[in-house]
């Protein structure tokens, strides 16, 4: 793919991952959505998880916010559009800026990488694409998660493990700082799990101890210092915790 | 490697792979010639691996199609070389253009790279190196699959298995497909495993199920959609598989 | 990290390494301290390898040699900046160089990338921090082996454990080097293993052969050709080892 947006453009290639497993465009999309907003205005995103490929999925250019991204209609792009601004999206038909003989099999260096390097030489959407309303979003709501008031519960699901073992939530930190303080213990209830108590920490608590914490994504993430929460408790992507408010 | 480089030379770096297995002459040898033809003229590649360092097997610049190669003569650069044009192979000599110390354990950091920065930075290969006209091949020959029109087989080796568990043959796919409808069943007879029963197919087949797809290489490879072929067969690289054409 | 710095500056990144084990300082210190000294003068690393994150540590700036180090103080940075020149260290400070919201968990992104990124665009590092004259050094010393000269034993620790498992010890080459001639063999005790014999070697030895070699690092390591030494002789690091130098 470098190689061949490397003879179109002379932009420079920042890589985020090679990591995403394979064929977890969740995992993809949650990654893209959690870096696109650092990146500074005419960044071009290119990002290929693509278990589709060769069937009639499309492939699709969104401008938002400054930002393009290219890559699969298949949720893959729709988080980190939105996150930085109002979506227009484009469905890629033009030929002309596709590598000249296309494989079923890795529209990544054959269609995606030389578009997204030809719009960071400056071709716009418009002479790539043709306008579309409808694409592919992750059933999974990367802020979805919810305060169920009633039951003094914040409700959410696990959208990412990241390689320390730490779990990624989709409440926003601020549903639980706006109503409990800090150096409390609630209990957290998954899924699939039995009930444990959590520390609420700033940073991550003492070494090996379980707490839940305010991540860098903005978003409550279960965490074990020095340790994998991941294994801990057997969490899974996917999952659906509930964090009790009131403690035990 | 990129430290001593970026103190003789402007050049962006593109990073191909830091994941050959240990030693993987043949792996290496495999990446290098997938991407060497999607690559721009003027482009240097310098790529390192080197169980044979210290010892007095010597090192290679190869020029070709306009493209440079830098590495140890084992038979890495050849066939990425031969894909891109007609090969000048120059023995590295000119100690002028090493480091100030050569280790003997690391000529990537001592020898290549900053042979290949020089090069990028305009020093012709004749400079460095003395013409030769011996250099090492691997064994296995990346486009060596033949048909055998008696027994209606195509008959060749894997070569590689990417990191979704397809494997890749030496068989073009031209061999395939200019005798075969895709949509068909054929069977696979390899080496050591039991024949199999699977489908053609231009993209990925069903999920799960077993196919043959003409490859992002211009390939045949051995797959499984949203699975590994690798586990599900057991395949190794170096096995000969033999597809008959006819089908069941 | 990238997409934050490159908002800031048109400095170009050369990645190191992303594999450093989670939390393991001493492995991170050994990386940087292998590769500074092989960047040109004005080169500004930035290094996170951080499990005190959210705590009381501080950040730090240390400018040696004519390179600048970023990152915690954790002894992280110490051995590099030591090994290029007189370092001369700041406690980061202050927040005008920081991302507007700074979390508790992610200082790589919020603090050291975009402090790293102004000094690559020139800001001076007074500027950002204050002199400093306590940080944090490692335990282990890289270049603390020592020859003990009555029992005709070099002693160190093992530092560094690389991706084909060969074991780099404290032990400068040039001790061993100026005692015996190569192709003699020696008699290794390690902490938690059996005396074994290994032969001297300038490069690495015959295929599976056990050997101490004069490494790239300018330090001796434990080698087995194509194979693993930490597997073979369950290797760690930490482990103090006994070179006997008379032979058996």
């Amino acid at each position: 793919m470098k190689a061949v947006a490397s003879a179109i453009t002379a932009a420079s290639f920042v890589d985020i991952t090679h990591d995403v497993r394979p064929h977890d465009v969740l995992e993809g999309a949650f990654i893209l959505w959690s870096v696109a907003p650092h990146f500074p205005e005419g960044s071009v995103h290119c990002a290929v998880v693509d278990p589709g490929v060769g069937t009639k999925r499309r492939g699709l250019i969104i401008s938002s916010g400054g930002q393009l991204f290219v890559g699969p209609d298949n949720g893959l792009l729709a988080p980190a559009a939105r996150a930085v601004g109002e979506p227009s999206a484009y469905e890629i038909i033009n030929p002309r800026y596709f590598r000249a003989a296309v494989s079923t099999t890795f529209h990544g260096r054959d269609v995606f990488a030389p578009v997204a390097a030809h719009l960071a030489a400056g071709v716009p959407p418009e002479e790539i694409g043709r306008p579309t309303s409808e694409w592919a979003v992750p059933e999974l709501d990367f802020e979805g998660g919810k305060l169920q008031e009633a039951e003094g519960v914040l409700a959410g699901e696990i959208i990412y493990i990241d390689r320390f073992g730490n779990a990624v939530t989709n409440i926003r930190s601020e549903l639980l700082l706006d109503r409990v303080d800090f150096d409390r213990e609630l209990t957290l209830e998954a899924q699939v799990i039995r009930p444990v108590r959590l520390r609420i920490s700033y940073g991550y608590g003492e070494q090996g101890e379980l707490c839940v914490i305010a991540g860098s994504h903005g978003l409550i993430e279960i965490s074990v210092r020095e340790g994998s929460a991941e294994e801990e408790l057997g969490l899974k992507v996917g999952q659906r915790i509930r964090l009790h408010l009131q403690g035990p």
